[in-house]
């Protein structure tokens, strides 16, 4: 489109990247903290270098500043620095050496219980706690922080991948960390400086002409632009060794059998034990 | 701490924003994407000028950019222009006028439906998708994207609000919409240039003593630092004409009556309508 701002090279390359040229959008504004967000990559090893002085503050100090659902502030973040730790984290996770191996490891909470304590010191009942709402609302409030907490570390050069696996075992990740009733690790985050082997490059998604609608739900389920995003995921998973070659493939092992899901199943019934009723 | 990065007079006068002089954090490392994140206020007043061309294709490579759970790209996002459906829109939000002022109304969706579409093409059952589990993830993949979105808005100058009222009748949002099954608004979002009036400021939070924790979960109730953060908020209110004074008041108001969700303890039978299960 003539209208939007000419593309720059660096833009071209970062959007080329992101969508390869079948998926190509149009070229809009840009500026440094947008290309850092664009070339974001998860990356699964770290050199044993430290995060500079005063990262984590940095990083906790963006997470708070995201917006927070009637500023009920559900986040706490836990830096777990303990290697013994660590160690049994990352077999809960399947065995996912980066978590011992990142100078940074933060589990996010949904913490539920600091305001539980105001409840229990007031004594009002807090009739809003044991709802789906609630509960959903606490998890995207955490997912917001994270996620600037993801952009201000990757902004200053650090890499970093979210480790969902903490809830593989919810109730050990919980006990491991100390964890009072109506708390939650969500996500775990390690952070560092990528090793050369685990760089990796950007991960081509979905044209956006799959994702974005206008005005309602287009319901064309647009096989030509998945079939051509089928072939950007084959040619990125050809470089990279991964197992499934395209993105239906992948959404096929992913999705289809219930033992992808590593007994998560059971995240109602380890919630419960952990104090949320998610009615 | 003498090891950090020394605080520029603006990285420090952002930190009192966020923070007050009772809660400031040590100063770490610092750039303009940071700044711009510390910067963050929701706003709840639009200017009629357009957001700049190209504004939401930059701000969907950003949301794309972000991680996305095992690849599966759970997010669609319907930019709603329609201003009859934006109406009826701020009507279901309980009378946010914002939503038809902002040049940019963004409705976030977890999308189950495109992944249920290769299901059937592929006549593969997939087990994973009636969980309390994935229905979680496809909340945080939309929470990751959308964050990553207002990041890339505000960077340019744009400010934004999340409306979670949305929920407040997920059946009526899809319904006009056009929603498919297993197809959800999280959230919306406006976007656009604040009014001076609705420019606001930043808004303060809990200090990093009460949200971070080093190994183990801190139960220390820390009162002090509590009874600290509520005086922030108080002045804080004072000056906004808030009704809460104080944010433990804030909070016994929000969490305490079941009135305060505006009906959206339905959300388990609205989500069962919509084709989620949860289990």
């Amino acid at each position: 489109m003539d209208s939007l701002t000419p593309a720059t090279s660096s833009q071209k390359e970062a959007l080329l990247r992101r969508y390869g040229a079948s998926g190509l959008p149009a070229a809009g504004p840009w500026n440094e903290a947008i290309a850092a967000m664009l070339d974001h990559r998860s990356v699964r090893g770290y050199k044993p270098d430290p995060v500079p002085p005063g990262t984590l503050e940095t990083m906790v100090a963006a997470a708070q500043s995201a917006a927070t659902s009637s500023n009920m502030q559900w986040t706490s973040v836990i830096a777990v620095s303990d290697p013994a730790k660590k160690k049994v984290l990352a077999e809960i996770a399947g065995n996912q050496k980066h978590i011992e191996q990142c100078p940074l490891y933060l589990c996010w909470v949904a913490d539920m219980t600091r305001n539980a304590v105001i409840s229990a010191e007031q004594k009002v009942d807090f009739e809003t706690m044991p709802w789906l709402e609630t509960f959903m609302v606490a998890c995207i409030d955490v997912a917001l922080a994270a996620q600037n907490a993801v952009v201000a570390a990757e902004s200053i050069g650090l890499r970093t991948v979210y480790i969902g696996a903490m809830r593989n075992d919810p109730e050990r990740v919980a006990a491991l960390l100390g964890l009072p009733k109506q708390s939650f690790v969500v996500f775990g985050l390690c952070v560092g400086y990528a090793t050369a082997e685990a760089a990796g490059e950007v991960k081509p998604r979905l044209p956006q002409s799959i994702v974005v609608h206008h005005d309602a739900y287009d319901g064309d389920a647009k096989a030509a632009e998945r079939k051509a995003y089928d072939g950007e995921m084959a040619t990125f998973a050809a470089r990279h060794e991964m197992q499934a070659s395209t993105w239906t493939q992948r959404v096929l092992n992913r999705l289809g059998p219930l033992k992808s899901m590593n007994g998560r199943e059971r995240m109602r019934v380890a919630l419960k034990t952990l104090g949320f009723e998610v009615r």
